[in-house]
Order: structure tokens, then sequence, then C-alpha cells
């Protein structure tokens, strides 16, 4: 059942390799990209030449001459191509359009709506799609495809979000399948939050030449997108990288997930807003230090109030961000234990204002607990997508799907024999 | 840097795929060849005429009639190749010589040398391997490599043997050079215990149909043997897969590997036995329903005794083993929660006696804690490569590295450029 390579799927690959290439260079030449490829020039002219008429490539001047003939410079049209991506989570829905480089050029976000029927919520995403596109000004022919970002437990080839604890009201809605019908001639991807965050990092957020790394994603709760051998691992159902499960305490407290002592349980924005929430009821004074909502709504306001607080060095909010980047950490170096990593990037709000922090804190238990350390460094960084991680991401899953070289490819004819 | 696909590597992989398949069809016509792997028939037909002209593939007569022309069945010619697999661990060193499909033809073994000088223990590995060939009666010419496992860490791509615990004698071993300069045309392989065993369970073991799988190895430690998307997975520093050192008790007791709390000090058999030799110093008697050995040595032999003992129902044994199967099965859970399997696979001597505890203990804890059970099932079996699935596996790295689809392949001239 494993699939033979053919000319059409080879070709399909190495339209992948050329551009991808050719975008992670900034400009280069087709000589350059021969010893760059290791394929041949002729390989190399009719793939550019395809790649032109298509308007994905365009010629960009004349290199600077080093003594011999200045050779024309290709680079990648940003405004080619767009793609939109859509964060759908516990608190907000928010829709970005980006161009080619992964430029955003329209935002868009609602609060609230994760207690609306899914129907609802997908009449407002396609609207806000269709609203994002005529403001930017782009032809709707020149979108590529949508992106949507949904808490995990997903199946992505089926695009069906399962029963995710973030979204309460979602039991097996097919997402794509629905958006589609609402979004006519917009092809639709479904994915979990952490595996679109580490697809923007590949495409937007700078991590291109990193082989295996992981993108570990902070919102409600705490994934990890993977990228094994240059391809995105989804494992067998497309749930790779809980990594918010992996339990560090196995006799420890009981967590919606069926597992005990779960990193979540430690670590994630809603445990630090609990805890400090205890805290509170027994010092008096502590909520105004911490300007927690009277209300006890919205973890992530209370969460980023909390996280501000430690970065203005409040005593309690310091101790209990790094309590959490320390169990955060202890999660991460089972991840690069099993996984043997080379970069991890830290993404998502769950990080803004104390990311130093657990960037810190992840370098120290790495370097005291991994265990191949004398073996190889891993390099550990905050994500350079500020804002709309997520949004970005999902966006990015749409040029990635449709412009890197994807290994499936090759087989692809095996898995549907 | 990534490289193109051009047809020598293409070729090769699809040489390949059609050797793979073949294989693991036993036998089958060009025509559900052609089906099979999505190539055109001469391609096939191509392929099939080099590896006939090479004698890897023979005709096997023709297919029962089923209406049309009765057509010409091939299949794998076992004798055309063969490979030699050593595995060096704490208590001894073992070799097998296996045909190409994977049954061992010859077997040696010898107790103890792991504090000798590495020098010593190559020479009776080149001393061994010659032998082998000489008892077997095949000839020299024939032998396609030689594949050594070794406890991790390692260093695979420069063959190199790192700071094992387990091997205290060895300490930044140049094994593939110096055993290719001990056995001249015979090119040398080396990798990990834990990720020859999974080679082994793809090649020999009957695992060839998963795609996302794993090898749980049990020796004097516990590793994992990873396959992902049909690829044998290493990570960035040939050391991924140490489910020994995922922690489940972050503030638990500290491991050599620096790590604290770590699944091994839990269930390895060195802990089984240290924890039994306990619970005798305080119950007189209890070594002997143990049998454990006076002089406190070997601690293979020791607990090969308590798991005889399990299986014979004795109390306290039993409670040891089912000790580390619950740890071992907690520590797989994070495993599957972040490589989402559907196949485990457990192996290794660690497992004689009683592995149908540690299967059953897996089923359990997958069944209630895994993140993904409610959206697929994964299996849990023990390895049919009842013995010396460490040797078996380091000759299946041979068989997997000359004959199986390698991804890489395709990918290697990025890599060399």
């Amino acid at each position: 059942m494993r699939g033979g390579a053919n000319l059409p799927l080879v070709s399909s690959y190495n339209r992948g390799v050329v551009l991808d290439t050719i975008r992670t260079s900034g400009e280069l030449s087709r000589v350059e990209l021969a010893g760059m490829t290791g394929l041949t020039a002729p390989s190399v002219s009719n793939i550019v030449r395809r790649l032109m008429a298509e308007g994905y490539v365009v010629e960009a001047g004349q290199s600077a001459s080093t003594g011999g003939k200045p050779r024309t410079l290709l680079r990648v049209n940003p405004w080619a191509g767009f793609a939109v991506g859509v964060q759908v989570d516990a608190e907000a829905t928010t829709s970005v359009l980006v161009d080619l480089a992964g430029e955003v050029l329209e935002r868009r976000s609602r609060r609230g709506g994760h207690r609306s029927a899914p129907a609802t919520v997908m009449a407002r995403i396609a609207a806000d799609v269709e609203d994002l596109v005529a403001q930017a000004g782009v032809e709707r022919r020149l979108v590529i495809g949508v992106g949507v970002a949904v808490p995990g437990p997903i199946d992505h080839h089926r695009g069906v979000v399962l029963t995710p604890p973030n979204l309460p009201a979602w039991h097996d809605v097919a997402l794509r399948d629905q958006l589609e019908e609402l979004l006519p001639g917009l092809p639709v991807l479904v994915d979990n939050d952490a595996t679109v965050a580490v697809m923007g990092e590949r495409w937007v957020g700078g991590a291109d030449a990193a082989t295996n790394f992981a993108c570990i994603y902070m919102g409600a709760g705490i994934g990890a997108g993977i990228f094994v051998d240059g391809q995105v691992y989804r494992g067998s159902s497309s749930n790779a990288g809980e990594i918010g499960h992996i339990s560090l305490d196995v006799d420890g407290e009981e967590c919606f997930c069926g597992n005990r002592g779960c990193l979540e349980l430690f670590a994630a924005p809603r445990s630090i807003v609990a805890a400090a929430r205890r805290h509170a009821s027994d010092f008096p004074g502590a909520d105004t230090a911490l300007q927690l909502s009277p209300s006890g709504r919205g973890v992530r306001a209370d969460h980023a109030r909390i996280a501000r607080a430690a970065s203005a060095g409040v005593p309690y909010a310091v101790e209990a961000i790094e309590r959490s980047a320390r169990y955060l950490a202890l999660g991460v170096v089972t991840l690069v234990n099993l996984f043997d990593l080379e970069l991890l990037v830290l993404a998502g709000q769950g990080f803004a204002h104390v990311g130093e922090r657990y960037v810190a804190a992840v370098r120290r238990e790495l370097a005291t607990r991994s265990f191949a350390r004398a073996n190889h460094d891993v390099q550990v960084r905050l994500s350079p997508i500020a804002d709309d991680v997520g949004a970005v991401g999902a966006a990015s899953m749409v040029l990635h799907s449709e412009f890197a070289p994807q290994m499936h490819d090759l087989r692809s004819l095996g898995r549907h024999a």
C-alpha cells in the first residue's frame, strides 16, 4: 500500500521546493536556485517559467556584477495570492487576510460567541471572510483558501471539530464542509491551534531553516505543533502534540482529559487565575494589586492582568508566573526527550508580557534535565508573531498547503489506491 | 537548502517501494504490483527486471486462473543477501546472521564484556561476525552489512557511541569506523537498541502495515523506537524516543540523566530488582521465594527470576511487576499523547514471562487516560520476535537501509549540497 513516486507527483513536489527556496532566500538567480535545490538547470527553468506564468514569481532586476555576467534575480510576488485565517477560541473569533509574504492586510475580531450555536458562529465567520476580502480590495478569485484554527480534538482530514472542552457547544461539527457551503469557491482547511501556530512560524515567523522543531502554543490550553523532517507532524488521528496533557504527577488531580496531574492543571492561564483568586480570598487587597475582575469571568483578561502585574514586579504575580513557567518547562523536557528537537518557539497570548520568564525557565530546565543536552543544544525563543498567531497561523496553513514541498505529494497515490 | 527530487533519487525510492511491496505481499503479479504502488506498468517492468538481475526477486510460477490469462508471480529470494546484527548491552553481546526474510540462520552470544576496553569488545565482535558467516556457509560477498545496536546516547550519522550509562567503559567510541576497519568490505551501521527494535518489528515482526507506531523496548533501560509516516524517526541528534526519561514525578528522585522521577526509576528491571532486595531484607524467606542470586550481581538474571515468580503467582513478585507495568503504561500515555500513534509493540527481555501483564496495563491506562481515546483505538501487542530482538533488529536495520523506500533518498541531494 506504499505509493511509488511518479512524474506528476515529483513535479508538484519540485515546484514546492523551488517556490520555497525563492521565498526563504528573498531574491536569487536561477543558477543559485539550481545549486541550492540540486535540480538540473533545465528543470529549474521549466518550473520557474510555470511559476512566472501563474504570477507567483517575478523577475527582480539583475544581480550586482561579481566579475561574470550579471544574472536575473527572481522573487516571490506577494500579491499574486492571498489567504484568510480564522481562529475560533473560547473567548473570541479573530480573522486576518494575509498576502503571500504573510503580511496582515486586514484584521477583524469578535469577542464571545463560544457558547453560541456552531451554525451562528459559522455564519459570522463567513460574513467576516467576505468582509475582509472586500475591505482589503483584493480580487476574491486570488484568495487561495480559508484556514480555520480551533481547539482540539479535531479530525483534520475530514475537517470536523470533535468535542473540544474549550468550545462546550461544539460536538462533531463538520466545520470544513459547512463553511465551504457558505463560502462558494473558497477551499477551507481546519486544524488545531497549536498545529497552525507551527505553520505560522515556518511561513511567517522565520523558523523555516529548522528541520525538527515545535511551537509551544498557550491560549486557553497548552499544545504543541510539531515539524518533523521539515513536514507538519499530525499523527494518526491529527491529535499529536498534546503537551498540555503530559502528566507531571501521575497520582495528581484529575484532568478533564481523563489523565491526572496534567501540565495544564499546573501551568495554563485558567490555573494561574484560579490560584490567584484563592490567594486574593486569603489575603484581602491582593485582588487590587492583581487587578482581578470582580465578575470572575474572562480568564483571558484576568490572566493578562496577572501577567502585567508580574512584569511590573508584583511579588505574588511573579511567583505565580514563575511557577507556571517551571511546570511548562518540565513538560517541554519530556517533549524534547521524545522528539529530539533543535528549536522551540513559544507562541500565543498566554506568553504576553511574561514571555522572557518562560523562555528562561525552559532554557534552565533543558540545561539540567534533557537527555541529549551534552550532544546538542536546543534553541528556545519567543514567536516574532506578536498577536494573532492563531489567525496568522491558520492563514499560513493555506499557504503551506498550496506552496510548501509536501512529501505526501510523493506518496499520495498509495494512500488513495 | 531543501533538495529537489531528481530521477536517480526517485528511481532508488521506487525500487524500494516495489521490493517492499513484493516482500510484504509474499507473492504477487506485475499487474497487482502496479495497482498497489500506483506506478505505471512500464516502470514496474523496468524495476522488476533490475531486481531480478540483482537476484533479489525471482519468478514463482503462475497465479491460479480467475478466468483471464494466468499471471507470473514474483517473490523475494530470501537467499540473495544476508545481514549480520549485533547487540552490545550491559551483560552480553549477541550476534545473528539473517537472510532477506529475516530468518535467523546462525546465532552466537557472549556474556560479560561490558567492562572490557571497547577495542577488545570490537575485536570479539569482528571475530564473531566472520565466524557466523563461515558457519552458515554463505558467501561473504552476499553479506550486505553489519548492524550494531548499543544503548544510547549515540550519534547515528557518525556511528559513534557517546557515553552510555549502561556501558561505563565507552566514551565517544567511533564504533562504525573502527569495526569497518576490522571487517574489510562490510559496511557497518550503528543505532540505539530501541530504534533497531522498531526496525525489527517493521521487517520481521509484522508491523509493516502501520504508518505511525512505536516499539517500547525494555532491556536494562527503557526506550522507544518510533516510525512516523512510515519512516524511522531519529530526531535531530538521533536520540528521539527516550521514554525511560519521561518524568512521572517532577519533584521525585534524581535520575542519572539529570531529570527527576523518571519512568526507569519506577519501572526498569534494575528498579524492580533493587526493590525486591529491600523487600527480602525486611522479610526473611522472601529471597528464597523469589530465588534472588546471593551475589547481588546480574540484574538480568535476578529480574528473570522475579518475572518467573510473578508468572507462577508469587504475591510479592506479582505486585512488583504490576507496579512496574502501571508506571510503564503511564509513560506510554504521554508517548501516545505526543505522537498520536496507532500501534505499540512491546519488545525486549524485560517483558519475558510477564509480557501480558504489561500489555494489559498499557491498554488499561490508554483506555482511561489518553487524550484522543474517543477518536481512535491504539493497538497494543507483544513482539513476536521472542528473543534477540536487539540483534535481529540490528540486522533488520541493514535490510531496511538497503531495501526499504526511504524518503531521504528523495531529499539527500539537498542535504549534501
